[in-house]
C-alpha cells in the first residue's frame, strides 16, 4: 500500500488540536507527516520539525513557503495533502493556496472566518478538483455511525424530536486573561469569526445532528449569551430547531457550564423508536423501542450493523475513543486520495464531512447570530 | 401522636394517582383514609370503599356529600382534609367546597383548569385560613433537596444556565382512541385546560426548576407541537427561558418521546459549581466544580446536608423512589396540621407547595401558551 | 376487604429495622399494627405506642405479656400476626411462643441465633399450621421477580457461573465501641450468633442467588476474616461456590468495604444469556445475549414478564425502592393470611421466604464457619 | 526525535493483536515500523509487509532470518527493537535469539509458554543488557495511574480488600470448532501453556491488581473449570486471594461469560477510602470515602494527580482507548531505548511491565493450577 505524504499548518508543538491531528493521522499507518509551517516564526516552526522528526529543510516559516516549496519537489517525493490546523481565520488562505496549487486540503471546523469565505471556498475546491475534507470528527464515533444507520433504515419510523447539548465548562472563568493561547483566540472575533461558542462547539451539534438524522434545520431561534466578563462573542446559547420533515428540536451549548468537561450528546426520537449518545460515554448507544425493550449497543457488539462495525478498530468491549474517531476522518479522506491516484473519480457521496458540511456550518452561525441579534426571533438557514 | 383523617376525592380503585396518594399517604403513619368520594358513581365509590376497607356509611356518590356529610360529624370522627386527585377540571370544585367547609385540601396538579380559577382558589385558601398543598412530588426528593440547599448556601455560586427536561413516551401513539382513560382527559381541553404535556408534565419541571434554583421565570419562548393524529392539545414542547437574576435556560418535554418512561431530568450551572439530577435514578446527584473533582451525592450519604438527610427514611445505600418523594408531601402536609390543630400559627413557608405554586404553574402555562400562539416570541410569566 | 392486625416484637421509636417493618406493612393498605412488645422495657414500650398511635392498653412490656393478652381478646380484634424485628438472639423464642399459642409470625432474617433453633423451629412451624414468613426483602424487587422468571423459563439457557457480592462500609472503623445500638450487637455473638457480616448480610446474598438461580449452593469454601480490632465474629468474607447442577459461582460480602453503602449485586451467566442486577439502582436489570443486543429491564417496561410487572405498583419509570420490595414481602405474606382466613389451605409454594429458606441460611452460616475455619476447605451445606 | 525502528514477529495482516500492537506504537510517533516476519509463510509475511507499505526486502520468512539479517544492516538502519506479538508458545524464542543478538524486546502476555522458560528468560534479559517489555497494556490506563498513584501516597489507608473480575464470553460457545484462529491457539495446551482463560486474562487481572495496589498475591485457593465441550484448558475459574500485607481478595475471570465483552474490573477496600475502576469505561475512577462524598476521577480532570495526568494525550472529556493505554507501554519503552541510545543506563525502576512481571504472571498460573488441581487447597505463589 502507497502511504499518503502530509503537510501540515499549525499545530506546533505545544497545541492541543495539531498533535490531535498527528495522532489521529498515524493510527491507521496509511499517513506520513513529511513537512509542515508549524508556526508563523520559522524558529518555532524548525524547533517542531526537529522534535516531530522531520528533517529541517522541511519546516517552513510559512504556509506559502510551503506550498510553493514542496510544489517544486517530484511527485513522489511532494506533499499529498495539507492539514490545516490552525485558529479559524487561518484556514480559508492555506485552504486557497494549497487547492489552487493542486493539493487536497484536509481542514478543521468551523471551516472559515466568515460565511463569504465559506461559499468562496466552496467554488474553488469545486473549480480545483482537489479533494477537501471538514474534520467534525465526532461523526467517526461507531455508535454515531450505528444511529444514522438505524435512522437510515427506518428502525426509528418518522423523526419528530431531537434535543442536542454540547457542555463544556473552561471558559467559565476569565481564563483568556491569564494568557490561556486557546482561550485568547476563542473569545477575539477578528481570530474566531461572529460565533464563540456558537461556532467552536455548536456547529459540531449542528452537524452531528444533521449528519445522524438526515434531516435540516430549516429554522432556528437562538438565544446567545456572552457571561465572561468583557466577552463580546457568545459563550452560551439555547436554540429553539425546526427541521425540514416537521420534527422540533432544541439545542444548547456553553463553555461556561462549570465542571463540564466536553459533554456533547444528541436523542432522537422517533415514531418508533429513538436514540441517545453521549461522546463522554461514546462506546454506548442507547436504544428506546415502542414496544420492545430498551438496548445498548457497542461498538462491535452483537447487532450493531455493518455500517457501524465496519469502523471499530478493535473487538467489541475495548473502547476505542476520541483519536479512533478523529483518525477515521483522516483513514476516509486518505482512502479517497488513494482512488483518486488510482485514477478513479472523486465519490459523489464520500465518507467525511466536506465543503457543503462547511457551507452549511457557516450558514448556521450566521443564522444563529441574526435571531438572537433579533431577539431569537425565527430565521431560516 | 394523633393521626390525621382524610377523605378522598377521586382514586377509585384502579386509578393510577388515587392509588399513589393513598400509599403516599400512609407510609408515615400519620395518616388513615377515613371517607372518600371515590367515584362520580355511587355504586362503585362503594366498591372502592369496599376493597379499600372503608365502611360503606362512608363511601359517597359526591365530593358535595362527602364534604357536607363528614361537616356533620363530631369533631373527632370527621375528616380531617380533603385529597383531591381527580382530573384537573375537577379540582377546582371541590378544593373551593371543602375550603369553604372548614377543611384543608391536598390536590393533584396543575390547580386548576383556568388561570382563572387558580387566582380565584388563592383568595379562598387565604380567607378560609385553611392549610392547601399541592402535590408537586418530585420535590420530596432527598437529592432534590441536597441540590436546593447546596444552591441556597452558595455552593454553586451565581447561577448562569438551567437546562431541564421531562420526557415521556406513552402518549406516541393514539392511545386515548384504544379506551385508556389516563390519556383520554389528559388530550381533552375541556379536562385538562389549555396546556396537554405542557400542563401535565411541563408544570412539573417548572415547579422543580424554580424549587431547585430560587429563582423565577421571567419570560419564555416556547415552541408547543401537537404530534398525535387529531390532537388539539400540545404533546411536546421546547421552551427557551430566561430567569430573573438573568441565568438563561432551556426546557424540553414531551409524552411522545417514544421510548421514554418518566424522564425528568435538570442541570444547574453557577459560576463555582453545577448539579445534575435524574428522577428515574433519584438517589444519586452529580455535582461538578470549577477546580474539585466530580462528587456523587447519596441520600444519607457522606457530605449530604441535613436539609437533604433529614428526608431520608433508610440508611444510605436502600433506595428511596417515587413514592417515598410523594410521601414527604403527605408528611409535611400532616405535620402542618398537626401544629394547626396545637392551636400553631400556619407556617410562613411551608415545607410542601402550595396554592402559590399553583398559581405560578397556570401563568406558566397561559405564558408558554400564548408564547407559541405568537410563533414563539418572548412572553412575560 | 378485611384489613389484618399485627402486633411487633421489638422496633421501638428510633430503631432502623422497626420502622422499615412498619412503613413496609403499611404501604398496601392490608395490615394494621395494633399492638406491640416494642421494647423490653414496658416504659420504653408505651413510649413507642404513643409515638406511633396505639393505645397504651396494648403496649406490651414483653413478648410473652403480649402473645398471651392478645389471645385472650375476641377474635376479631386481637392481632392476628407477630411481626418479629428484634435481634438475631430474640427470634427464635417469640417466634415459637407465638406459633404454638396460635399466631401466624412474620420475622426478620437470620432466621435464628444457631441452627439447632432453626431446625426446631421449622418443627414448630409444621405442627402449628400457622404461616410462617422470613423478610428475605430483596427478593421482593421486581427486577429480582424478573431475573428469576427469565432463568426459570430457560431464557439464559443452563446456568454456568454465579458472582454474587453484598458491600457494605459502615463498619470499617470500630463504631461498635462508639455507642451505636445496630453495630453492637451484630458483633457480639451472643446476640449475632457464630456469623457476623456473614449472617448479616452474607445470607441475603446467599438467598437472593439460590432465589434467582433456582439452583442449590452445594458446597462452599470460605475465607472469612476480622479485620476491626477486637472482632470476634468476620466483618468480611470470600467463598468459592459449586451448584448442585454444576455451576460455579464466586461470593463476596464485606462490612469493612470502606465507602459501600449496600452495595448487593449478583450476576449469573447461562449457556444463552446472562443477567446482573444491583440493589442500589434496583430499577435496572441488565441482560446479556450470545447472539443478540445487550438490554435493560425495567419495572413494569416494555417485554417484562407479568412475574415481575405483576409487583409493581406504579408506572414504568417510577422508581420503586427498598421501602417497596420489603412491602411486597407483607403484601404476599398478607394475601397468604387472607386465604386462611377464607379457609384455604396453605400454599404449597408461597410467595415469600419460608422456615425452609431460614434453615437453608442458617445451614450456609454453619457450612462457611466450618470450611472457614479449616482454612477454606470444601464443605458441603 | 530520533525515531525508533521497530521489527515485528507475527501479526500478519488479520490478526487481532498484531494491528493492535502497530496502531500503538505508531500514535505517539516515537516509532516506525520497518521489518517483519509477519508469518510462518514467506509468501503471507511478503503480502502483510505490500500492504503494510514496508520495502520486500525487509519482509521475512521466520525470526530467525529477520534477525540474522537485521544485524547485518548498519546501525542506523536495522532494526532498534523486536515486538512478538505471536501466540505463547512462540514467545520464547524469538525474545531470547533478539536478546542475544542485541535487540531490546517488546513481547505479548503471558510471557512464555512454561515457567521455566520465564526463569530462563529472566536471566538471558539481565545478561544481554537489552531493555525487555511485556505488554500489560491495561497498566497504560491514566485512571489506573490515578489509582496506583492515591494507594502509594497512602490516601485509601491500609488496604483490606481486594475483588478483581475479567469477564469475557467469547468462548461461551465451542467457537475454536468452527475455525476461529483466535480461538483455537488458546484451547491448545501446546499454544497456550497450562493456562487457559487463566493465562490469556487471569493473568492480566493478577498484574493490574498487584500494580494498583503495590501489594504481592501471597498465596491462592484456585477452582477452574473448563466447561466448553471438549476443552482441556481452564475457560474460567474463581479464585480466592490472600497478600504479603494480610488483605484477603477475590478474582474471577471467565471467558464463557456469555455476552461479557471484555470486563476487566478493580475494586479496592483500605481503611480510609476504596477506589473502583472498569476497562469498559476506563475514563472513569469511583472513589469511596470513609467520611466524604464519592468522587469520581476522570483523565486530565480536576484533582488528579501528575502521576495520572502526565499520560493524558488530550484535555479532559476527550475519551481515551484501549489503543491509547497500548500506546503508552510503547511510548514510556521507547523513551528508556532513547535514553539508552543516548548512554544512560537502564531505568532501576522502568515505567512499564518488565520480565519481572512476566515471571510473576507465570508463577500465578502454575499457583492456580496446582491449587486448582488439588481441589482449591492453598498454594504459595
Amino acid at each position: 500500500m502507497t502511504r499518503l505524504k502530509m503537510g501540515m499548518v499549525g499545530g506546533g508543538i505545544g497545541s492541543f488540536i495539531g498533535d490531535v491531528h498527528r495522532k489521529a493521522a498515524s493510527i491507521d499507518g496509511m499517513i506520513d507527516l513529511v513537512c509542515g509551517a508549524f508556526s508563523s516564526s520559522t524558529e518555532k516552526s524548525l524547533a517542531s520539525a526537529e522534535a516531530l522528526g522531520i528533517p529541517k529543510e522541511r519546516a517552513y516559516g510559512s504556509f506559502e513557503e510551503m506550498i510553493l516549496e514542496e510544489a517544486k519537489l517530484p511527485e513522489e517525493e511532494r506533499m499529498d495533502f495539507v492539514s490545516i490546523v490552525t485558529p479559524n481565520h487561518m484556514h480559508f488562505p492555506p485552504a486557497k493556496m494549497a487547492l489552487e496549487h493542486g493539493f487536497h486540503v484536509i481542514c478543521d471546523k468551523p471551516m472559515t472566518l466568515t460565511l463569504d469565505e465559506a461559499l468562496e471556498l466552496e467554488k474553488i475546491v469545486h473549480s480545483s478538483g482537489k479533494v477537501f475534507a471538514l474534520t467534525h470528527n465526532y461523526t467517526g464515533y461507531p455508535m454515531v455511525k450505528q444511529a444514522k444507520a438505524m435512522i437510515a433504515k427506518g428502525d426509528l419510523g418518522d423523526l419528530r424530536k431531537v434535543c442536542a447539548q454540547y457542555l463544556q465548562g473552561w471558559l467559565a472563568t476569565s481564563v483568556e486573561k491569564t494568557g490561556q493561547k486557546q482561550a485568547a483566540w476563542r473569545v477575539d472575533p477578528k481570530k474566531s469569526g461572529i460565533g464563540g461558542a456558537l461556532g467552536d462547539i455548536g456547529t459540531h451539534a449542528e452537524n452531528l445532528v444533521e449528519y445522524i438524522t438526515g434531516l435540516q434545520i430549516e429554522e432556528l431561534a437562538a438565544d446567545l449569551s456572552a457571561f465572561g466578563e468583557g466577552r463580546t462573542l457568545d459563550d452560551d446559547g439555547n436554540i429553539l430547531l425546526r427541521f425540514d420533515n416537521g420534527a422540533k428540536g432544541v439545542m444548547t451549548f456553553s463553555q461556561i457550564a462549570t465542571g463540564e468537561e466536553n459533554n456533547l450528546g444528541v436523542k432522537v426520537y422517533g415514531t418508533k423508536g429513538s436514540i441517545e449518545w453521549y461522546q463522554e460515554n461514546p462506546n454506548e448507544l442507547t436504544v428506546r423501542w415502542l414496544e420492545n425493550t430498551k438496548q445498548i449497543f457497542t461498538p462491535g457488539g452483537n447487532g450493531g450493523y455493518p455500517e457501524s462495525s465496519d469502523y471499530v478498530r478493535i473487538p467489541a468491549g475495548h473502547p476505542e475513543g476520541y483519536l479512533e474517531g478523529f483518525a477515521t476522518m483522516y483513514r476516509s479522506f486518505a482512502q479517497e486520495l488513494l482512488n483518486v491516484k488510482n485514477n478513479q473519480s472523486q465519490s459523489a457521496s464520500p465518507d467525511f464531512p466536506t465543503v457543503k458540511d462547511g457551507v452549511r456550518g457557516m450558514k448556521f452561525i450566521y443564522a444563529a447570530v441574526e435571531s438572537s441579534n433579533n431577539n431569537a426571533s425565527w430565521t431560516k438557514i
